[in-house]
Parts: C-alpha cells; sequence; structure tokens
C-alpha cells in the first residue's frame, strides 16, 4: 500500500515535468476513455464487491448511486471523450501589458498544479475529476469514498492504462487507498504538496475542510435555494418555476428549498401553490405563520429555513416586501442560487444588485446553476464561496495565472 | 470602545446595502483625500505620541517607517486621488452566455463585501488599503500594528469624516479598536462576516494566518526571490540586473535573495559578481561550497537559501544546468518572483514553463513586481498564492463575481 505523502509527492512531480499539449493530453483521454470500456469487466466485479458490502449499511438510495453497469460505464467513458473536445484552457494569453521600457507582461493561465479531490460514493465522479483535472494540465489525487473503493480503484486503473499506453506517466491520475478519516486530513493539511483541494460532498465534509484545511481549498455544493414570488410575478410562470426548481432532481444543490411569497399576494398564490406542489407532486410545504393562516399546511420550525432538505419538502414564508426577501436570504442562503419572479424592473434590479449569492436569476429556475448550461462544457462542482471561482466550475476555474515577464535586461 | 464583533457587524450591514455609483465613490474618495489634508495637524499629533512611545522598543527602521510628516500626509491624500482616478472594476460584465433557450448568463463582477486588512506599522497602509477596498465597492475591517494605532486611528477619522461630508455611511472604513493577537485572530475566524481577509505582512503573520484563518485568505508578500545566471547569459547585462534587483532596495519583497550560477561560467562570472556586488556595494554573498572554491565569500549554511534577508546580504550557489536551477527554486522559492537571465530561447522556455511564481523573468529584474509596474495602476499587496489572485493585487484583484440570468420564465 502506498501512503498517502507518497502519493502526494509523485503527483507533486509529476506536475512540475513538461507541460503537455494539447494533442498529447486529447490522445490521451481518448486512450483513458476506451481504457475504461476495456475494463468494464473488471470495473463490474469491483463494483459488484462494493455493492455486496454496502447493502444494509446504507440507504437504498446510496446503493443506486453506487451501482455501475456496462452503460453506466460507457457514459463515464463518453463524458472523458466530452472533455477532450472541450478547449484547452492552460497558456492562454488573459493579458498583456507592454512596459514603456519595453518588457512584455503576459499574464497568462497555467495549471494549479496538484488538484485534491474528497468526494463521496458515486464512482462516475471519478473518472469525471480525473478527466478534468487532466485536460486542465493537473496532477489529480482522489480520495473516494470507503463504499466505492474497489470500483474506484478498478476505474483510476483502467485510467492510468490509458495514461501509461500513450506513453504518459500514470502519476497524473491518483487514488488514495486509505479511505480513513486519517487520509482526508493529510490532503487538508498538505502545505506545498497540494495546490487546490475541491471538497464535493454534504455539509460535513465541506465544514471539515473549512474547519481544518490549511491548503488552498473551494467550497462546494451545499444549495439552500431560495425562490421570492413578487406582487407583481405571474402566477402561472411563478408556479412553473417552483414546482420545475424544487420537483424536477429534488436531491441536487440547485433544486429550490426555500419560497418567500409577498404578503400582497399570499391570499391568492398560496392557495394556488400549494395545489400544485402538495396535490399534483405529493410536496411537503412547511410554512411559517402567517402562511398557516392561509393554507391548511404543516407548521415550519425554525431550523426548516436553514435545511438543505433534498427531498420533497419545501420551507414557505409570507415577507413583506423585496427588502424584506433579501434580508431573508442575506441571513439564511448558502449564496449558491436564488431566484426572484416578478414583472416589475425596479425590484429585479434591487434584488439582483443585493443578493449576494454565486447564481442570481430573474424570473427563471435556479435549476439551471451547472457547468453545462451555463456553458462551461463540464463541471467539476459548484463553488459556494467567492474566492477565486464562484458557482459551476469548468476548466477555466482549474488553472490560476502566472505572469510572464520578457525583457531585454530592464532594470528598475 | 466598539468591539470587533461590532465592528464586522456594521461592516457586514453597510456591504450590503445600495452599490455606490462610481461617481458617488470617486467624490468621496476626493472629500476623503481632502479631510486628510485637513486634518493634518490631528494626525501629525497622534503620530508623535506613537513615535515617543515606540523609541528605544523598535529599530531605527521601524520607527522611520512610523513617522509622519506633512509631506508624507500630502502623498497620502495624492494616493487617495490617484485611485479615484482608476476605472472602476465593479459591475463588468465578464462574459455574456445566451442560453439556447433565450435567457442571457452574464457573468459580472461585484465586490467581495468584507474585506480586512492586517498589517504592520506604516500609516500610509491605512489610507491606501482603505481607498482601494472602497473603490472596488468593499467595506474594510483595518487592523494595524500597536505601534501606529494611535496614527491610524486618527487617519480612519479624517476618511470618515470625508465620507460623512458626502452623506455616506461611515462604516465602510473601520479600524479595529483592540491591537491585541486576539483581535487578529477574530478576523481570521470570523466566518460569513469577512469575506476576504488580506495579511499584509511578515512570515509570522502570513503562517498565523494560513494556520488559523477559516475565512477566506489571500497571503501576501514573502519573496525569496531567484535570479538564474544561464551559461550563455550576457554577463553584463546579469550583473546590471542582479545588482537591481539586489541592492535597489533590499527591504522588499520583490527584491532578489538568492543568485544561481551556471557552473560552465561560474570561474569567469563569479569574480565579476563579487566585484560588482561586494566591493561596490558592500552586498554579503554568502556562497555555497562550489562557489567559495571560486571567490572568497561567507560560507553558506542551508538555511541561507530559505532565508527573505530583506537586507545587503545575497544567497549564490552553482547550479550544474537550467534543470538543476528550477529545481532547487522549486524546493526554496516562495512563488514570488524568478528571473533567468539568459541567450537560449530553449532554456528561457525551460525555466518560464517549469517555475511555479506569480512573476517569472526572462532577462529582466525582479523588482518589477509590483502593481504599478504592472499595469493595475495600485496595488493592495502580492499574491503568492495561486487561488484567485496570483501576484499584484490591485482593484480588479479586490472584486469576485457573480453568475446574472435573465429569463421570462424558463424551467429546465
Amino acid at each position: 500500500m502506498i501512503t498517502t505523502y507518497e502519493l502526494l509527492k509523485k503527483a507533486k512531480a509529476v506536475s512540475l515535468s513538461a507541460p503537455l499539449s494539447t494533442e498529447v493530453k486529447n490522445n490521451a483521454l481518448k486512450a483513458m476513455a476506451n481504457a475504461l470500456v476495456c475494463s468494464a469487466d473488471e470495473i463490474l466485479s469491483a463494483n459488484a464487491m462494493d455493492v455486496k458490502a454496502a447493502k444494509g449499511t446504507v440507504s437504498d438510495v446510496m446503493i443506486d448511486r453506487l451501482r455501475l453497469d456496462e452503460s453506466r460505464i460507457k457514459a463515464m467513458a463518453q463524458g472523458i471523450i466530452e472533455v477532450a473536445e472541450l478547449p484547452d484552457p492552460v497558456g492562454k494569453v488573459l493579458e498583456t501589458t507592454s512596459h514603456k521600457n519595453g518588457m512584455t507582461i503576459a499574464k497568462t493561465s497555467v495549471p494549479f498544479g496538484v488538484v485534491a479531490i474528497i468526494y463521496e460514493s458515486r464512482p462516475n465522479v471519478t473518472s469525471d475529476a480525473a478527466a478534468l483535472a487532466f485536460k486542465s494540465g493537473n496532477a489529480c489525487v482522489l480520495r473516494g469514498g470507503k463504499e466505492a473503493f474497489r470500483s474506484a480503484n478498478a476505474i483510476v486503473k483502467a485510467l492510468k492504462k490509458g495514461l501509461s499506453e500513450c506513453g504518459l506517466n500514470a502519476d497524473y491520475v491518483n487514488l488514495v487507498e486509505d479511505t480513513t478519516r486519517q487520509s482526508a486530513n493529510e490532503l487538508m493539511t498538505a502545505v506545498g504538496l497540494v495546490d487546490l483541494l475541491i471538497p464535493r460532498g454534504g455539509k460535513g465534509l465541506i465544514k471539515a475542510c473549512t474547519d481544518n484545511a490549511k491548503v488552498p481549498c473551494i467550497e462546494t455544493g451545499t444549495g439552500i435555494c431560495h425562490i421570492y414570488v413578487d406582487k407583481t410575478a405571474d402566477f402561472e410562470m411563478a408556479l412553473n418555476i417552483i414546482e420545475n426548481a424544487k420537483t424536477s432532481r429534488p436531491s441536487v444543490c440547485n433544486a429550490a428549498e426555500v419560497c418567500l411569497v409577498h404578503a400582497g399576494i399570499a391570499n391568492e398564490f398560496l392557495p394556488l401553490l400549494k395545489q400544485r406542489l402538495c396535490d399534483n407532486k405529493k410536496v411537503e410545504i412547511r410554512g411559517d405563520k402567517a402562511v398557516c393562516e392561509i393554507i391548511n399546511v404543516t407548521p415550519a420550525d425554525e431550523n426548516d429555513f436553514d435545511t438543505e432538505f433534498l427531498d420533497y419538502i419545501m420551507a414557505v414564508k409570507v415577507v413583506e416586501s423585496v427588502e424584506d426577501a433579501v434580508n431573508h436570504i442575506s441571513l439564511h442562503s448558502t449564496h449558491h442560487s436564488e431566484s426572484i419572479i416578478t414583472g416589475d424592473n425596479a425590484a429585479s434590479d434591487y434584488f439582483v444588485s443585493r443578493v449576494d449569492s454565486a447564481a442570481v436569476y430573474v424570473n427563471a429556475s435556479t435549476r439551471f446553476t451547472d457547468g453545462g448550461e451555463f456553458g462551461l462544457g463540464c463541471e467539476m462542482g459548484i463553488s459556494t464561496q467567492k474566492l477565486h471561482a464562484r458557482g459551476p466550475m469548468g476548466l477555466g476555474e482549474l488553472n490560476t495565472y502566472k505572469y510572464v515577464i520578457k525583457g531585454n535586461g530592464q532594470i528598475r
């Protein structure tokens, strides 16, 4: 067994070697995709062992996330091919300045170096994250959940095979073998070896990283997303958007969890909302006092406005104004995505300029916060912090920059 | 006395209020500059008390940094005026995407919110940092060194007066009243109140932030900058650059601390280097074994290659090749600025692509790593990390972005 420290040193070494050309990287990605499909038998039998071991210890939803089949493996391979087809983010000259002394100063995009990703049990994250890190010029160190270790290990083995077949160093893609908390802590504190840490998972993991990480870290994912229905909202539009944001995929971070309704329309709107969500879609509404006076729903307790339900549950509250809505959001949001439904430009301008979230919507569903939908072509996660990357992180966000200055003897 | 927590809450509140227009901000900056000049008497008498109290407890260099006079106050005011003249970074549409469903997705620059700056005893940092934070739309919380507290307090009072005269909330600029370690720790851990922490100071402060900060933090400043003299270097150019990088201002972070010399030219070049640095400029060279065999200088111990001297001292080492130089740099650099002096494009390409620093130079002095020199017009510090900002941070680097999505009922 290789220690996490040894793994990190190997990743760091390869990250400092010659940058690979776009063509070399794309060919390697295709070889990785091919190796994945060719290794389907090994991956599926490793996965069967993971599934067998997990049964009875985790929920059925988790088992479903964990389970692979031929078509899921093909989809993973296809995902890698799609990354190969995206533009290379490395080496772009972002800005150039000519100094009056004749030097040229070029702000140039470069990889971070070693990107570590801590994630949970979905095996496809292994190949997705590896492909994105590799295409953006980074070496990656993956640390998945222990339930999926055998699957992840078989996947990484295939990816490394793909790299080797192209004559490349297989250390670009690495899986941490230790799946105890110890290895996560090692990644969080590996100053000088981990250039960027991306935790992908629930609140507990993100908090552990915020609390303990000594290396640069991008928080991702938790989304308590709000939809505010203004007094000038088109009701049908509002209902469609709320239904979509709440029920089209409740388990994802861009699903809406809270609906705020302007007091001036609450009497009319709330019965329609109840009909649309509860009667048609079996959503449980948890209402504040004012809501419960209008419709017969579960009374909300205070925690309900600070909970990422990831389920068919929505907290609903009556607010007095757009100012009041923005205030509530500023106290309870996780700064992911919020939307205003309104016919009033002054209200939407107010909302857009004051709401401090990665994505702020006017008259659209929060479900669009996604790398693919935003034109990034892919996604490593959705940042809910403000440093470096905000919202969906694509290939560009996996690069930093450096200044390259060329002169012929200039002194200051 | 106001507690640091209360101060942060006030700063957070004002940061969430209506964004100010460019004109309003520029007028306020001019009023702040004017108030500074008008308050010169109060500032100078507060400063005289600081200087008196500091005498005997700190070095003469520190006393000189601390001391203000009329012309330094005028220079501070002029600095604020110059910030007013810079372009406003807020509200720029960085990228726009039209979704095929008709939504527009605009990646838009926005302030961080509350920027906290921990710095040491130079009073001018107080007005510089406040002006940059204000122009970039942020509220700032300044925490200076205790030696300069009275001066900083008088300066902040004047700046607040300028804000009030324009009818603006004076909470945009705040000085922490507690100058013990406690308040620095409070800033580092104020999750949800501090949106960005910038420590400006020595290694100890930066390390304390890396170790303890739970809020987003940008490391600045420490510079162990290297100059590598390749075997094809023009000797006169190399000597000029090294002399400039080492001696033009040894106390700043972009001064060179280490010189690496290719073995193939060491016999010829080192005596010239000794003449230029030691005989002409009274620099102490600390050489490795190979250097000491060629010129008679102080033998270096291992620490000398990991020390930011900030003084007329330079560590010098013989390396076998550009690869060897890059290797040494990757082990010892603080990722600030490094330069290669060479006549060989292959060597400079190798150096530029492998050296993992904020600024990488070919045939120029490291002393150019500076916001003004890089065309940013100003500087909040020089980032030596890779997340968000690298190298000199100007107004643009004091902004983050958000996605603003406008639709007319789109669902996914």
